[in-house]
């Protein structure tokens, strides 16, 4: 299971406030604590700043990489921001995101060919955000044509199927679980991965949810995600499930993490 | 999800002993907590009294309906204890279990039928234990097969597939599953069951393997499991699946749960 550490995102209050005051240290060890705790990429946005985005991503980058030694996920719908970030950026990041719009794709794509970074590519086109596992279907098969094209190594491919809150439809679980599986069969060589969190807005206990969604959705072949690594139950529960589902030959890493106190 | 309490089992020392000492108290409170957590049925087990398990199954069930209304999981292999505690029984009894080995089921079947007992039946055959999908459905569809000519509605079947320990072979997580789905999809109208703590055995952290298993299985389409209530947060985990896969509308039970502090 492929981690990307979601926390370090300036649409939170505590993240505005750390970059607004250049606060290094406090970036610094929210940093360090996913990594420890076992996060393959760092995401970091600075969103929030909407006319300086790239100068704060900047920062984001040479402040986050100066501790850590795994690569970031450079999180921004913006190619100006993303090309300034990535021209600091030691080693291939990975860039979050590109999709299926015009635009968009047309604008991201070099910058995902020029340097052979990992790219989350959203499923989601000028038509909208999709409804049913058809619909993501659809504009996955789209993207990974496209990009396949474009000589893109679709093993450096994130598709994310764009999960919506079970609150505001009961379908929308079954659809996005369904649309995981359907891409996964595809046997592209693309990864699945995804923002999960969105599944439980709305609800009590979204935390409890979100284990949930993310055991149910690795069962159907989803094998990153972008999460909370600090949230210990469900780096443990990931780690189970890589046991049951034999993607932990012998449960070495199950048995690691258990030695080293990890899980719970 | 239909859950099967299993806590009153003779196996388990504190029982063996609470049974020996005829402690009602015991018992009894270990009856009421399960039915308190959700157990949809209790499951009593007098198995480690080879010559008395008919007379001390009897005494389980007056012990145990004296104080809760669920109805009880009469738990032997052996037809004239099942006869026995089934005469005490108030209400309709689940029994546990059948198999398709030819005497257990020939010797089990006739107190099904007479009783309309609900009934587990273990995907096993005098070829001893299945091993792989494949074996477990078909093992599984003769039961059904046979079930259904001896007039047992399928309804009140409740398919056990067998779980076995992961630290055993690791393929057996992914078979274990590929079986439930299988099973699940044949749409016979049959429950799918199964002791899942089987799963983690000679792991540690065994309740955490369970708690991911129990979420990978009714992703797959098990709705029924023989387990341990009193685990919190595999109950928690249990109604926020049930959210998810949209088992439970408007999240109704969930939002109950959350409300009376059972999340967490």
């Amino acid at each position: 299971m492929i981690i990307i550490g979601e926390l370090i995102n300036s649409t939170r209050k505590a993240i505005k406030r750390a970059i607004d005051e250049q606060d290094v240290a406090f970036i610094q060890d929210l940093a360090v604590k996913q990594e420890e705790a076992g996060a393959d990429y760092i995401d970091v946005n600075a969103g929030a700043y909407v006319h300086e985005e790239g100068k704060h991503l900047i920062w984001l980058v040479e402040t986050v990489q100066a501790v850590v030694s795994k690569p970031l996920t450079l999180d921004s719908p913006d190619p100006k921001a993303l090309e300034a970030a990535m021209k600091v950026h030691k080693g291939v990041p990975m860039i979050n995101s590109i999709s299926a719009e015009k635009e968009r794709y047309n604008q991201v794509m070099p910058l995902v060919k020029e340097s052979g970074a990992q790219v989350i590519a959203l499923c989601m086109s000028d038509d909208g955000m999709p409804e049913t596992a058809d619909e993501r279907l659809e504009v996955a098969k789209r993207l990974l044509s496209d990009l396949d094209k474009d000589g893109i190594d679709l093993t450096n491919v994130f598709l994310d199927p764009l999960i919506k809150p079970v609150s505001v439809n009961g379908e929308y679980g079954p659809q996005a679980l369904d649309a995981i599986e359907r891409i996964a069969v595809l046997g592209s060589g693309a990864h699945i991965t995804s923002g999960l969190s969105n599944i439980s807005f709305g609800l009590p206990h979204r935390a409890l949810l979100n284990q949930a969604f993310i055991v149910l959705a690795m069962g159907r072949g989803m094998d990153s995600a972008i999460v909370d690594p600090l949230d210990k139950k469900k780096m443990s529960l990931v780690k189970a499930v890589e046991v049951i589902l034999n993607l932990d030959p012998y449960a070495m890493n199950y048995l690691k993490a258990s030695r080293a106190g990890r899980l719970i």
